[in-house]
């Protein structure tokens, strides 16, 4: 079944290893697959390199293919190579010699490039939304409990008094600019690399502009073998952005776990979230979010798992490229896992609002004590000594509450502003010119 | 000179140790520790912290010491701390206690946080400006060889045909995705941490609107506990981006590297810029290259070695975040070198216009062949076939021409599209914008 | 199924996120879970916690699982949550009650621990292996064109006579040096952690030494808390050493791809180890050293993975060092994998001994050329300037043969000395203690 | 003075660009490079290519500058390129052209790579010194606070019973682990690879068996194509090895930090070992500790680093490999910088003793309480539920005490074995050889 052996038999043992985990991937990009075709078949028609009735035909089958896979009903059939494969194969089973020529002017590196850029596209949609979703809990969270008073930590250390409205407000401000990581990654991604052959173009006539405009690609990536090189570099792209939204993630899942503690005893969850242990009868383990934070964790390495793979390899492709999907399509599902799970999670924590009341907190107090005597015209620096004497003597008193009104202070959380921010972030992305363009090569 | 000892003396071993290499690293912080305080002042003065009086006799000094940095006879005195800890130190000698007020509403972190901010801004500015001269030499290199061709290889093996202005235009064109990732760090960079004290806000009715405008900030870190969250998160993204403009430059100095070797013999350059070997007597080694593909590799690592110091670090300051500065102060530098090296190298480099004739590259052109052979109405696979029996007999005749005319390929390289293309991924960053704001706060 | 639970139902989407894939790695550990509990009943009987009666009825069913194993009959049934529980329950469903009693003073996570330590010393033991097997077709390619010139590079540039023998034999050599670093992976592994319960022992009387003698350790980890300390950094440890073999295996997929291109030209394989390409019928790729240098190049990013996800967790268990499988487990198959197809390879690699005849290796001589006038007694630098105005004034005339004699040279490959190595680096594991050890536990 | 130069002048620029750090760095190498150059003309004259009388004119000056280098006298003077121009530099101008016969049959490469694996050798002792003394520092404080209880935790849970005892301890059994990984290291470190010259021998009838025996190697690197081989992965086994250390220090570095926090309180320091904050009075932040644990994290990333350097670099030198000592030499100063910082502080730490009669830490002993009931008869997951149910209703009241008695557990820290087995991991070193052989080449 392999389309490019000419005599040669290829071994068993050689096919084995450079096959790899390719199918099991594969099945993810069948529909971008359909998608390149309409939209290569269309514009091979429009160069005369296919007729009219012939595009029809093959159109139609494609669309047919296309249903099948979002019905569930289409696979990857044993002892075919790739997902390639498989759709020529599908379209020259019913069609005859028509079905070949889909394969005219593209070559089989391009076909896979297109695919992964569809695929990652689409998946960009997904985090984004995903990350939109744990953004507006968070913000949620920190509207509800702004006014609950907890210990804010320097070098571990309690401090200076914080809130759990600042501590959710943080990290959903945080995704914000992880948005502009993934918008990066989005920019690499949405540029049509269709019509670069093997890196190198063709004496085909091509029309790129047209594929370009049919696949709802923002440019293309002209130079072709440029193109080629995005083969790596997207998915590293794609690596980076969505370690920049595991960064955060994983951040907050350990201050989740610590939080969790009896030792500060900040948050629980109900019993139905957390683990026991087989020997600890008493334990409430957060074991969703320790595994959030090692997924988030290995995450954040992903994009040093394909620069190395890249790293001093020459211009021109290279085989074990195809490698780099066994890392990319686990991080964008592990990824859309966490930012799930997270929000899942947060519906049903519960805080604890008398936190701040307890002795070993006092000290927090002491630098609102220090800027009270300043306000009141007391030199910075005797403030600070007055006090910290204070504190020798033992004598020092808390006074629980704060008074703080400057923007994005206990007080003033600015969730306007910081909304805006979130809905500039996300509209940047403009999935909607794709999205279109795809309804209207499958209608 | 520490100022932040109470009665308690430091053992020297442990100053030894923390201080580490962060004055190495602080000149470079001055002017922007500098324009922090005028800005901070500035609005220190509107809130009534300090008098107009206060407030302007502390601009003419600081305005002072910004001149003396400028002119290059500003340092940190032996036994000063840090660059705050002298600026602090300069004003109290010439202005008594009303020096010591720059520090009120502010905290020795929000400090560091808005110098380093402000330092990478202006950095980014420059390596902006390294990567738009770099592209300009590469695509007029494109443009002065579009018609060479050279071979164009896939998995190492001599392919298709391609042209030196593939070449260079791929590069030149891959640097502008690369830009992208500099904007997501400029994105995150951008925004104002200023007034967020030490990560939990203050009771100072502080106005963090004016000093964003004043420092010509996009936006705030609302959140006072994310801003704090800033450090080490901006320095990551920084190095993220450098490491996209990184992968790109590492990847064309390892083409040139093997390009100048013998079995290639592809480009070169003159004697001066190569350099000769103890008893090798004919050799030109590319070492420029070469340390450029090594500082880029090693670029190429930095975020993971911040992610490594950072991770599981839960939320709040912790006093490693100042080691960050070890990598990301030499990085930028490596970066910025690089860049002008490579534009540099560029200039005088020399192409083997004749490469192509020779008879090693006579199966370059086999797939031209084969498409010719389908333009003129022979089924693919046919024609496919045809041609590799012509190889087989040894009958095989390249015609050593190709005829590419779509977007991107040999005979059309779209260089007015791809220029527009830079040109509004450079337009994205607004410089001037803060420039201005600049001025204004030192006229 | 699960153990662990009380009355709480965990929720089912809690649940699909905590399992995650570790039933797909789980079965490769069934055999070493069924020896461990092997030798923990015999102990639990040696010190009255087990009836002899009780511990011959258990050992008779573990061994029949342990059979069943080995045919290939055993599986994880649906629902039940991971090996350990399976083997559980296979003894209470036959034995009834006394089957639970082999969770007496032990741990999940020692239990784990133990699985993971046997199963790793098992795979190390299958790596020296590989390693050996390959090391010995290197030194027998090295050994059979030890005569074979070929030139070297340094700076990617030609330089000096180097022979196919010296460079099959350095990778050689380089598998020995890998070896030191397996074998700290392996010193690490092999110390018995059962008996450390969760990280803290227990009240039971254990006898630890009997359970380390009964698995053929080396030694115990000693301190309970540095045992489960374990979890993780076996693991890193073992991918430390793994790296070490990829790297050395990687750069030499390296070379070959590069060597078989067209420009160089000095090695081949037979068509049925290379692949062809759809639209380029003369080519033959190295797509399985490709494949090779990427998985030896992914495999050199893991022990970076690993450091990632458990960097700054405090001392005890977390429940994301699960995770870890997913990086090591499918490293040790990729490098077994690796091995076996260098070897496989190898076998039929062809080689172009006429290579340096070629005009353009003529000053892969000039260093000889130097030499023999410095031997002839003139002066190093003058010598040096003689020869290079030779090459200068287009004088210069190879004599295309070198007399090295020195140890490691040309001329003498030294293969004697560095089959010993290999011998002292491999004899240092000492695999036999254990599979006396298990021999025994099973028979 | 570059003495590589032929007419040709090489750009400022270009030099400035390729020196880079290198001075600062080579000053560590002065006495090695010496070494090296007294055994390397021993072996000279043994083969006569030196007179007995220039061996013994060079060898006076040589110690010389070996004395000069000791007393602090020797420098690198502006202008000379490294260290091996500066030696070759002094003996000319003493010697005359006897002073350049030190460089027969010998290249920069072999000379640098001897150097480097002599600095390297020296500083593995004092890595494996300061891993002692700070092994013997918490062995000691493991044995002082054997008997104080403190909370075990599991998923940062509080959940059995540990020690102090156990806790210094299982820190001090790691460092016998990490001692395997610096010892793979120092295996690969303790090859000769004088000889090799530029990775292809030399036709010199060299003894290369001699100056490994001169110098007090293990053995040769005999393959010189893998002894150059050697440059990066030398240093990458060390970079490799004390990332082993690093990463025990680092864990115990975050678990000092988080123990020190009033949540804890488990731990404290004397104020002088502590810092304060400029205004926050009360607080005792342990940034000595912070640091150590941000230079053990970045140092756990440099082997990747360096792989990022090197990987996919075809055999042979490249210049960047120079560009590998900017990431080890730093590492091997904050090592052992880390190292000394650890005893130094650890020998004031102060213990609370008091700690486990807090009321939030009742629960830590149920599993005791489970584990008696079973001794007592009871089915293991009767006295589970059992105990769950009195914890339920409120009814469990713990004895504050364990009888734990088996190997490595809190009643019996088995310190005489684990101090065996550090002294086996030591003795395994063999400093002594080349120390001894070190003496007689400069006696």
């Amino acid at each position: 079944m392999k389309l490019w052996q000419k005599e040669t038999r290829v071994s068993e043992i050689v096919e084995r290893f450079t096959v790899g985990r390719d199918l099991e991937f594969d099945i993810h990009l069948a529909p971008y697959d359909v998608l390149g075709s309409l939209a290569h078949t269309e514009m091979l028609a429009s160069i005369g390199l296919l007729t009219m009735e012939e595009k029809e035909a093959i159109h139609v089958e494609l669309k047919n293919i296309f249903k099948s896979i979002q019905t569930g009903e289409f696979s990857i059939e044993e002892g075919v190579e790739d997902i390639h494969s498989q759709v020529e194969f599908i379209l020259t089973e019913r069609l005859g010699d028509v079905g070949k020529k889909i394969h005219s002017g593209r070559s089989r590196n391009d076909q896979v490039l297109v695919d992964m850029k569809l695929f990652m596209r689409s998946e960009i949609k997904a985090l984004v939304e995903g990350t939109n979703k744990l953004f507006d809990r968070l913000m949620s969270l920190s509207d509800q409990h702004k006014n609950t008073l907890m210990p804010g930590y320097t070098h571990m250390q309690v401090a200076m008094p914080s809130s759990f409205g600042l501590w959710f407000g943080a990290y959903a401000e945080s995704l914000v600019d992880d948005l502009y990581a993934l918008e990066a990654a989005y920019k690499v991604v949405n540029k049509n690399p269709l019509g670069s052959g093997a890196g190198f173009g063709s004496s085909f006539p091509l029309n790129r502009k047209m594929t370009t405009e049919l696949l709802g690609f923002e440019d293309l990536n002209y130079n072709v073998v440029y193109a080629m090189m995005g083969r790596g570099k997207a998915e590293r792209s794609l690596a980076t952005g969505m370690a920049a939204v595991a960064a955060t993630l994983g951040k907050f899942a350990m201050d989740v776990c610590l939080y969790m503690g009896s030792d500060f005893g900040f948050i629980g969850f109900p019993d139905e979230l957390t683990t026991g242990s087989s020997i600890m009868p008493h334990k409430k383990n957060p074991d969703v979010f320790e595994l959030m934070r090692g997924k988030c964790n290995k995450l954040q390495a992903a994009p040093n798992d394909i620069a190395m793979m890249t790293t001093n390899l020459p211009v021109g492709y290279h085989r074990e490229m195809q490698l780099i999907k066994e890392v990319v399509f686990p991080a964008i599902q592990d990824l859309k896992d966490c930012l799930f799970m997270a929000d899942f999670m947060l519906e049903k924590i519960t805080i604890n609002d008398q936190l701040i009341q307890q002795d070993k907190y006092n000290y927090l107090f002491t630098v609102e004590e220090v800027n009270r005597l300043v306000l009141s015209g007391v030199p910075f620096r005797d403030a600070y000594k007055q006090v910290g004497m204070a504190i020798e003597r033992g004598e020092f008193k808390p006074e629980r509450s704060v008074n703080h009104s400057h923007e994005g202070s206990i007080g003033q959380l600015n969730h306007a502003e910081i909304k805006v921010m979130m809905s500039k972030a996300t509209a940047n992305f403009n999935f909607t010119k794709w999205e279109k363009a795809f309804e209207e090569l499958v209608e």
